[in-house]
């Protein structure tokens, strides 16, 4: 089913290449405490969420509708929403979810963060979807967005009758992974080698 | 007693002016869903921590000290720990505990975020303390650290006797502080305006 999602090149040629990696990576799990156990925690939390994907976007575009300096980034220049663009960000978001719960995070993981990190900056926002749309995604909300995308998923996960330690241990797991994955997604932003 | 720490400029004119105004600290609010309930509920968390505020620098310190990834940041660009930089910098970092849960959220305190992020950056990292350490903290570990920042602290702010609820709002309400504190430290990093 992913293979059919526009412009979802994960398993494609079409995608950028990373800088970043292998000893890069174990650093930066380390630092946001990221271990076998959470790998362990994140498949369980696929298999909780694989039916439940739909209604997290739901809340997520939900709060994204709410706040207009949000739905500015999928909007024209003028200020004018886009909901072709809306709707074709939608599959690619989902599939991000279950990318996160169950994709090993090894170079094709990285080269993929890139690529999506590449795809809020100048270099390639407009283009995956060809829309007409502000050309970046301000890193600020990027970086904001870490505590709706992880408060959010709390309720999601306990859905499936799992122990409040087994829930607990999924959350912590979604939350370092959002940590990680937003910290990549912020290289292409960054002057001069700070990053 | 805040006023003795060398390098702490918070209410002197001796730091940065923020580009950062009310309006845009509003839509940041929003996107990490800050309210004046996490307002009060940082309240009792600064209540709660003041007397701790030592024990968790203690465990950053410690965290710190298990990655030379991370003791990298305070020492020599040959790799030598430098003692009295990580001294120097430990009391500013316990009044940033405090001061995140019970300064008000206005320009003085969006222009002292400004003036700790330059300290992270080549622009200011080393001339507070006058050391000769590596030139700037990269952003990745600055984003990743929002995970063991938050994580971290559950544990103390569980120590005073509150109910498993206000517990709860208290450790929320810190997740928001920080991310929203993390945002605003990056934007010195940032090229082109797309902070």
């Amino acid at each position: 089913m992913s293979a059919s999602i526009p412009g979802y090149t994960y398993e494609s040629s079409e995608k950028a290449t990373s800088p970043v990696g292998a000893g890069d990576l174990d650093k930066l799990k380390a630092t946001v405490m990221f271990t076998e156990d959470d790998e362990q925690a994140l498949r369980l939390a696929g298999d909780v969420l694989e039916d439940q994907v739909e209604d997290v976007l739901d809340v997520w575009y939900g709060f994204v509708a709410d706040h207009p300096h949000l739905v500015a980034y999928f909007s024209t220049p003028e200020g004018e929403p886009i909901q072709e663009y809306l709707d074709r960000v939608r599959p690619r978001f989902s599939q991000w979810i279950l990318d996160t719960c169950r994709r090993p995070y090894d170079q094709t993981w990285l080269d993929y963060q890139e690529e999506i990190g590449l795809r809020h900056t100048p270099e390639k926002k407009n283009t995956t979807d060809d829309v007409n749309s502000v050309n970046n995604i301000s890193l600020r909300y990027v970086i904001a967005f870490i505590y709706p995308i992880t408060a959010t998923m709390r309720d999601f996960l306990g859905k499936k009758g799992h122990s409040a330690e087994q829930v607990e241990a999924m959350h912590q797991a979604w939350f370092k992974a959002v940590t990680l994955t937003v910290t990549l997604w912020s290289r292409p932003y960054v002057r001069n080698d700070l990053w």
